[in-house]
């Protein structure tokens, strides 16, 4: 009795994209080309470099899609991360984060023989390893001090305390000065359009009074780094930052989904569509009043909430995932009464998942479909890799 | 300028337990094998045959060490999730689950050709759809009807609404009707003992109304399938089930840890240990009243609680991790004027995570560690298949 047996592929590319296996990642290519050329046209309408988060997605794919369109880069958030987009072509990238240790900024020095990388501190101990470990094997980093604008996570709250880091960098050979990042997480979720004005506002004043105190110690042409998906289009008209870093844009997720945004049909307008859907079918019928679908906690992240049923281009009116198990997910009629309006054993639901950056990090494939047909079939090829 | 660059291995055999690269799923196999020895002894004394559950671990070398001490098969949640046990050699797989239609019968088949398998149904549709999958590849499946007996997921609720599908069973020749599985979810998770137990009992009951509607339609020799790693120590005296399916036991996640057990120092106690870590690493310092490790949401799931800090053989009674983000961690101290007992930038942080299924999910190996040297790397080899 022989045991070979291959997992037959969950698409190909030709095929119908309501005969996908599920449960699986469904791009919709038009909505996410849309979305990546709305990101870029704003980016260049305000002179601002578009540096595209790829931690969002893990895909090289999307990465080069990005970059074709003017993106400058990547950004990673760790270097394993950085290592199938390097190997993918991309040349250029940041990784937007501290590294814990001497082996980590060693195999930073492995991918800066690749491609151009660049780093972040916030202390003097990192300033060292990195410098220790580029000399090593005779590269160089370009370093950014991470500044803390409001998101109280990594980066120098003080900006007296990032004077010594600046001096230091300096005079380390193997190290040049970049700029600042300034990332504040916590604003991206606010769900008013107002409150999230304010929030990207203060956090631009900070930065700018970073900036201000780098400048007065003579840096110049300095970049300045920051900036997500649901700060964009207040980052861009702040005049602080030369470069932001969305990533979810390209998706837009539920939990983007739910934020506030005024319509906006100017050329320049960052407002993006939902491209990214979990297909999925229902396995069970039995309990009568909900049924169960195949997709849970492992093939979505719920840290952000529970997906969105989507049916005819809209959220559901009807229907509502109402739990997520392991490997099932129940799905009820929003009026107990509608148990007609439950779908039928078998049948496809499309999902919009909470949260994509944690999604995205459980497939090993994007399933790319245009005008109802399997275009592509895009590795993630970063998936798992958070070391 | 080549772009080949491997990542290096997080560890090898042999290394100290301590250089393992960050963030890392660490195993400690003394006490892993002793969770593996106290269930399968606990359920021979009970003379019920333990088929441990895979969707806890996907990882071929621990089903293979189960059944090498006794169980009789394991547990699979999914048809892609059974497929690399059946290549590493496990020849008795039990799909506890109902599939979505048509492409997952098929694909049961193929695996039925390799390794003796049996499937969940809860609907008449579904036994149709498993008979023609059988019969287009010559092959038979032997099936349980899921019943619900509380969890209000998959199942038939009715006892009466069983026996059409138990006729149906008997009619279909490719099919063989092997007796019920009842599992009851919720239970697993009641934080007391005593309500634990009168879950169980609850259960229990509606299984063996059930299993008394089965035997006077005539059927014998039925296999009882079911019980969790929450509730097995009831389970197993129960009288009812003649199968159990915990999965989680061989870890104890952060959430099975916070149940309420009784002391018991019985040859046949179910009392389990935390085995399974996540090593992670302090990667930023600069906020000065918290830290933050590598270690967020692409590193851990937290839809039971986020983890626990583990120090010194038990849980932190000075840290917590009060925060996760995708790639990073916040640790504070309990007692915000403690901040002395934050760990120092690049210091190792170990953390028993809130539920294990969905974290293995997200990892390709399980570093195994004894006496503080690196003894084996496990893939996971089912991670990611949830089709």
């Amino acid at each position: 009795m022989s045991t070979a047996f291959d997992l037959p592929p969950a698409a190909r590319p030709g095929q119908p994209a309501d005969t996908i296996d599920t449960p699986s990642l469904v791009l919709d290519l038009d909505a996410f080309e849309r979305n990546v050329d709305r990101m870029q046209r704003a980016a260049n309408r305000a002179r601002v470099k578009l540096r595209p988060h790829a931690k969002a997605h893990k895909c090289p794919d999307i990465s080069l899609a990005q970059i074709k369109r003017g993106a400058v880069g990547i950004c990673c958030q760790k270097i394993s991360e950085a290592i199938p987009f390097a190997r993918a072509g991309v040349r250029d990238i940041h990784i937007s984060n501290e590294l814990a240790g001497p082996a980590k900024a060693a195999m930073l020095a492995q991918l800066a023989l690749r491609a151009h990388v660049s780093v972040c501190v916030d202390d003097m101990a990192q300033i060292d390893i990195l410098a220790k470990a580029a000399e090593a094997v005779g590269t160089r980093f370009d370093v950014f001090i991470e500044v803390n604008v409001g998101q109280g996570r990594c980066g120098v709250t003080d900006p007296a305390a990032m004077l010594p880091l600046v001096d230091r960098i300096t005079r380390l050979h193997p190290l040049s000065l970049c700029g600042l990042q300034a990332y504040h997480g916590g604003i991206q979720h606010l769900r008013g359009w107002q409150e999230r004005r304010a929030g990207a506002a203060r956090a631009a004043d900070r930065t700018g009074a970073f900036v201000a105190r780098l400048e007065a110690a003579g840096a110049r042409n300095m970049v300045i780094t920051g900036g997500g998906s649901g700060s964009v289009e207040f980052d861009l008209q702040s005049g602080v930052y030369t470069e932001i870093q969305p990533g979810s844009y390209v998706f837009m997720d539920a939990d983007y989904g739910a934020n506030e945004y005024l319509t906006d049909e100017r050329p320049a307008s960052t407002n993006c569509e939902h491209s990214l859907f979990i297909a999925s079918a229902v396995m069970s019928v039995a309990a009568g009043d909900r049924v169960v679908v195949d997709a849970g906690l492992k093939s979505m992240a719920v840290d952000s909430g529970l997906p969105w049923i989507w049916a005819n281009g809209a959220r559901s009116e009807t229907l509502e995932y109402v739990a997520a198990n392991d490997e099932h997910g129940i799905i009820a009629p929003r009026l107990a009464s509608r148990v007609r309006d439950l779908p039928a054993l078998g049948s496809r639901v499309m999902l919009v998942p909470g949260h994509c950056d944690p999604t995205l990090n459980l497939y090993d494939e994007i399933i790319g479909v245009r005008d109802g047909v399997v275009e592509c079939v895009w590795p993630v090829a970063a998936r798992g890799l958070s070391r």
